[in-house]
Formats: C-alpha cells, structure tokens, sequence
C-alpha cells in the first residue's frame, strides 16, 4: 500500500517575473520534497497582486495536500503576501501578537525603532502558526494547508527545515537509472512499449551528451519495489536486445 | 500612450517538479522579455501529463498576448507536448509534413534510421508554423498565440532568438535604482507612501547585504519617461530628508 502527498508552490514577486531576480527555491523545494516523498505537482510564478496570489493559492490549495509559497513577506509596500493569503482563506489578517512582540523585542534589544513597515512583518491571517526564521527573526507562518515563507534563498531553507519534519510524507518514489549507449531517438518507441507494461512506473529519458557524443539516461521511478526492479530489467533487456550501432544523433 | 503586451510560460516536465533537472529557462525568457517590453505575467511549471499542460495552456493563453513553452518536444513517449497542445485548442495532431521531411531528410543524410520515435518530432497541430531549430534539426512551433519550445536551455535559447523578432512588442518599462543606506524597515513606510502618489510607477524594493551591513536597492519602473523622473526625485527626496543612523538592521 502506498500514500501519496502531494504539494503545489507559489513564488510571489514581480522581480522573478522581470528577470532581474533568478528563482533559486524552486529545485530546493523540489529536492527536499521529494527526498521525504511529497509528490510537487505543480509550480506557479506570480506577481505582486492580491487576486493573483490569491487565484494560485485557492486553485492549488484545492488539490494538493499542501501549498508553500515563497516570497513577499518582508517590511515594504510590495509585501502583500500575508494579506493576500488572508483575502485568499476569508480570514482577517491583523498584528500576531506574538510575532509582534518578538519582533519588538529584537528591534528594543538593538535600539532601533520598531517602525510601522517593521511591523506589517508580523500581520498574519487570524489563526497562523509561526514558522522560525533563525536567520533575520521575522517569522513565516502556516495556515490551515498553507506554508508561507521568505523568498531570501538562505531564509527560505532555513525555514523550509522547520517545516519538513512536522509535514506529513508519502511513500518514497524509488529510484532507478539505467544508462543508454543509444539516443532517444533510436530507444524512444520500444521504451514507451515498457512504460505501457508497466503502469506502476514512471519511465523518463533524458538525453545527454558526452565527449563520445549523445546518449541517454533511462530514469525509472516507483512507489513498488517489485513494480521497479521489474521495469528495470525489462528496460535492460530492451537495450540488450538493441545494437548499439549509430553514430551520436539525437 | 503605451502599449502593454503581455506574456505567459509553461515549463513542462516531471524532471523539474521531482527536482532532477533545474530549471535555467524561466530567467532567460523574463529578461528577453523585459528587454522588449513584454510582461511576463505568469510562469507555470506543470507535469507531462495532458490535462495538466491543456488547462495551463487555456488559463494563461486566454489572458495573455502571448504564452511560450519550454519541454517535451523530443522524441520519446513522455514528449507530449504537440498532442497536448492541439487537445488544449481542439486541433488534431500529426505528422506535420514540412518537419517530417525535414527530419527525414536529416536522419537520411546521416544514415540514421527514421524510427517512429523521431517520427514524434514531426507531429504538431494542425496549422502550426515552425520556429527553427539551428542545434538539433527538430523544429518547435506556434499555433495561435502559443510559441512551444524545446526544454534544454542552449536550444530554447536559439528557437526563442528567432521568434522574438516576429513578435509584437509593447512600450518598455524604463528602470531607474536608487541605492538607499537605509534598511528597508526604516524606509518602508515613507516608500509606500511614494509609491502611492506615483501610481504610473511600480517601486520595488530589494533587500541586499554588503560588508557594511543591510542597505537596500529600490527600483522605479515605468512607461512614462515624466512619470519615472518624477517618482525617482520623489524617491530621492525622502531619502535626503531621513538620516542614516542605524546599524545592520533588515
């Protein structure tokens, strides 16, 4: 029996959508989810805009196990994301009083004023739970299936950490690769003959290229042992069965 | 008066969402993009899975002026890209005749075989245009206002040099950065108020760290030249008119 957990993200900024900032959490998240067997389906990019953060969150909100946004919780006029989670759940969303006071505090213990931007860094949806930032103190925060957190890359690890050991986690997609001397082009049609027999599996290619020029790599994945060590030795077999003849083409 | 065009992506693949393959396109498309006053609205990165890459496809096409795609155009049984698309706009899909000719031709020269696997590579819907592929031969398309592309980043890069000359472009967002030694805490309330009273501009602001501790990098940006010099003086005058007084703070 397997269970399967499933995830959506959401990066919030207008500076990922213009270039001039380079999104470096997605692969991060993707890794750690699928190292603990949280399936992330689907990823969406948005901007700075409350209806349209709050569109991706709903929809994926909606059907998928949890939701993790990064981005847009910091001091300034452009941080809209706690208010647009809020607007997104129908929660009001006002000062937590506990991240406002730790974050009065930090400000108090270093003598610098605790102005209303600082602030809006502790309005949360009515009901959030904080997620630590051991980096720069303001806090993340989750709420009812929604993970919402920094997009500074260092803080967005830091407090993905926090959160990955309380998520619930399915079982783990296994793993194997197998190399091919020959390019898609030429295993491509049997390979999807195998993917067909074996239904359990999820079969990717993926070309690469060498100094001895293109080959492939055959990834095979499963949630069943039996379902993999199967797939794999059929897709052994497949390339046993095909003479490794041509010259590097694609 | 301005023109504003705008733009959607889809970054299609299981071996970005598992983490296995980082995706380097989504940055590339933002700056060309922005480079000719294209907004890039939306990115979705979505699974190999047909629904899934119809409903991104009709979501973001319908808003937007343009939506390119980047994956599974390449010859094995998880490319289904072409199929996908043509399901999205109620087109059939096969054999286009110019790209298999193409292909044949191709693989014919190279006395390669012309499995049914490269076959694929040929397959678009009905009424596509080509968009060259100067790398592997084997050509992406567009189809009403949809520009599908390949998923490795050197040859996305060379399909979307020959398409975006071929694409109506709109008014440039003008950039001007203000360097602020105030961290954005200290700042973010006067900024807000700012941006309010320019709403032609969209200011942003970007937390950056140097050895002499948190300062903070605001960008004006805007279609209108006057609307762009007044907001930087606006911007400017307030940080004249605040001291910089405290240490590293976010």
């Amino acid at each position: 029996m397997t269970d399967i957990v499933t995830a959506g993200m959401i990066v919030i900024g207008d500076e990922i959508l213009s270039g001039r900032t380079k999104d470096k959490n997605i692969g991060h998240l993707a890794d750690m989810l699928t190292a603990v067997g949280i399936d992330l389906k689907e990823v969406r990019v948005v901007s700075d805009d409350r209806e349209a953060i709050a569109d991706a969150v709903n929809a994926l909100r909606s059907r998928n196990t949890y939701v993790f946004t990064t981005g847009g919780i910091g001091p300034t006029h452009d941080d809209i994301t706690a208010d647009s989670i809020a607007f997104a759940l129908g929660l009001p969303c006002g000062y937590d009083d506990k991240a406002y006071r730790l974050l009065e505090a930090h400000y108090a213990k270093r003598g610098i004023e605790f102005t209303e931007a600082r602030k809006r860094m502790a309005r949360m949806p009515e009901g959030a739970t904080h997620i630590d930032n051991p980096i720069s103190i303001a806090p993340g925060f989750h709420i009812a299936n929604v993970y919402v957190m920094a997009g500074v890359p260092s803080i967005f690890q830091a407090m993905l950490d926090n959160v990955i050991p309380t998520l619930q986690t399915g079982t783990k997609l296994s793993t194997r690769s197998v190399p091919s001397p020959l390019p898609e082009g030429t295993i491509g049609g049997p390979l999807g003959e195998v993917q067909k027999a074996h239904p359990d599996t999820i079969i990717g290619s993926y070309p690469q290229y060498s100094d001895n020029g293109f080959w492939t790599e055959i990834i095979i994945r499963s949630r069943s042992q039996e379902a993999l060590a199967a797939a794999t030795e059929a897709v052994e077999n497949m390339l046993a069965s095909m003479q490794p003849q041509e010259p590097s083409v694609n």
